[in-house]
């Protein structure tokens, strides 16, 4: 008899577990601190209090002013904003946006591109994913009011881009830039002082806050109009009702995730060698996609492993791993259950023939479960 | 030396606090069924079934099937969703409101009008808020293709429209028909089967569940486009990770607010109607705006007092109310910050000397908290 041991969570990419003290920061604002923000009298004032001090808070981790951190539903409506809104206030007749964004970006753009008679750039990128700098700067000189939307960290590849060096084009060209830094955000630090960006955006359940809850930063000198219309919420940015009680919590995972953000990065990293070496010594023949096998050029979060052809385990290696109770992913968590295939890994033209599969980690994991991750692993590739 | 008294919350209209077993329910899928409802894996699938259950739970509370809900960050994205979606998607180029409506359903069609020339109609309305529904008649024979925006429940005034009968002649003409039902969700019974609408809208706050978490009923001959692009998630009708602690915590509420609706709604109209009276008896002078006074025809929840003009309480009547712990609003918690005074009273007409307060009830306010506020009041108006 085997006993089944405890769920292994090896999909953080797609989503986190909350922080134990996320939720205890969380819970006053269901019941008691329960007032509107936008009601003028004490239970309002109370609700308005508490938004404002968690925008101060995101504000100052990130090194800007809380005038400029307008509160979403969560990542896909932060870029949906950015890229609406810049279109719609800059009055944009070209995108540049490269192939291995997430869909919240892309799929905005092609709605965008089709019904507003706006031309797109898609730029070239490599077997790698490296996106080609060249002809970003081609572009921007031929065409500067164009929005850029280009991400920093990849969420199924790991490949982090440049945002310096693509801020310092934009900025030259004095065009608009976005980046989705869903999967940056409190993994990586950041400095809105010195980073010349226009917006970007943060989702809380990719940083142990909970889902349904993000923000984006627009910059002062660039506001753009709102997606969502109503009572004038946000300082006129975004109406609705605000979710205090998740950015509240989405204020301390951030904050949680800097205090120790050095540190966590660092353990982290640990774990990814780790996996990533004990996976090449197992499993001969495997590579890895993108660059999420160069531990300096990809996020330390996320290692991507393209395996070789096997007949045991073609199209299942992802439901042998569900049966043994680990949790990773073929791609984003998105697409993942349209078996459409990852665009990314198309657009890398990844051999079709090798399996793929995503591992996504954070400070929760342990040494212990990448061992255990790996034993079945050598066991599905054994001989 | 007096005793400060618990404040008194007035202003469920505004947002409501949450139950305590909407809390409960909610807790569980914060920290250990976290997962990403989009992933295949054991945690996604766990996600995805609470995440159907609460869409089936929602769908068998209104008599309608778990495809026709769709979930949101709230009232105002489900008003955005619907206006933007039926516009892009059917060609509208003709819409009907009316001026009594929530900034979620004006604000957005304002801006539609605007950037996508399209003629606007608003509905005349009496000095008491009644829709002139030949008007919409006319408007509809003339011009078949048109959306009619026009809400169940006024936020302010607590006017009921009819919206069997709006649906009925939408039907007739077959125009899309979208109503606001924040108001009167999990407030009066609906069934989806009964009533020809193509969309309506809810929010869990309204009805003791969470802020920024709701909903879009959109029927299933009339599908429209989605407003937020991205993973493909709600059967490629909103992208974006859903806030899943939310809605499970959104579908326990409208449970509850079913399980006891017509106690719920007997116990407060009787608390409105003590309300009513003892405010006409202690205070001189007093009128109600829109049709809030008239017990069949508004919402149990609402009323909305206009004072007579004082010379003491002019323009001070609802700090002087805060002063005492006292928590009322004077229109939308939305526009109450903007002291651009309240849309909806202004296209009544009302007289701008008197003094308007908007007292809403839940289930949760008592006779003596009544008594108590008719008192302060009382001595607020005294001779
Ligand atoms: C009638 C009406 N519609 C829409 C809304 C907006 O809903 P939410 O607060 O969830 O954005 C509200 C409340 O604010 C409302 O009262
Ligand atoms: C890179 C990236 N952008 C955007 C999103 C969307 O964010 P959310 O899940 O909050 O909608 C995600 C995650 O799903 C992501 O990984």
């Amino acid at each position: 008899m085997t006993m089944k041991s405890a769920p292994i969570y090896f999909d953080n990419a797609a989503t986190t577990p909350m922080d134990e003290r996320v939720l205890e920061e969380m819970l006053p604002y269901f019941k008691n601190n329960f007032g509107n923000p936008s009601s003028v009298h004490s239970h309002g004032r109370n609700a308005r209090e508490t938004l404002e001090k968690a925008r101060k808070k995101i504000a100052s981790l990130l090194n800007t002013s809380p005038g400029e951190i307008i509160f979403t539903s969560g990542g896909t409506e932060a870029d949906n904003t950015a890229i609406c809104g810049a279109i719609e206030t800059y009055g944009i007749k070209h995108i540049i946006t490269s192939p291995i964004e997430h869909h919240a970006v892309l799929h905005v753009v092609e709605h965008e591109v089709k019904e507003k008679n706006i031309r797109l750039s898609l730029l070239e990128c490599d077997a790698e994913g490296n996106l080609n700098m060249d002809q970003l700067a081609l572009l921007l000189e031929k065409e500067p009011n164009s929005l850029v939307s280009l991400m920093h960290g990849n969420n199924e590849i790991g490949n982090l881009n440049d945002i310096e060096r693509i801020a310092a084009l934009c900025k030259q060209h004095g065009s608009y830039f976005h980046s989705d830094t869903v999967q940056t955000m409190g993994h990586y630090p950041i400095d809105l002082k010195a980073l010349p960006i226009h917006s970007l955006s943060g989702s809380a359940h990719k940083f142990h806050g909970p889902k349904g809850v993000g923000f984006i930063y627009i910059n002062k000198t660039k506001k753009i109009n709102p997606l969502m219309l109503g009572g004038g919420q946000e300082r006129n940015n975004r109406g609705g009702t605000e979710n205090i009680a998740g950015i509240i919590a989405m204020a301390k995972a951030l904050e949680l995730a800097f205090d120790d953000q050095a540190s966590h990065a660092e353990e982290i990293l640990q774990l990814k060698t780790y996996l990533k070496s004990q996976i090449e010594k197992n499993i001969p023949g495997v590579t890895f996609n993108g660059l999420s096998g160069n531990l300096d050029k990809s996020l330390y979060t996320v290692l991507n492993v393209s395996f070789p052809p096997s007949e045991n385990n073609q199209g299942m290696l992802l439901f042998h791993l569900d049966l043994e109770g680990i949790s990773a992913s073929g791609g984003s968590a998105c697409s993942s259950g349209a078996r459409l295939g990852s665009h990314v890994l198309n657009a890398l033209e990844a051999d079709p023939s090798r399996e793929n599969v995503r591992f996504s980690l954070s400070r929760f994991n342990t040494k212990a479960e990448i061992d255990h991750v790996v034993k079945i692993l050598a066991g599905l590739y054994q001989a």
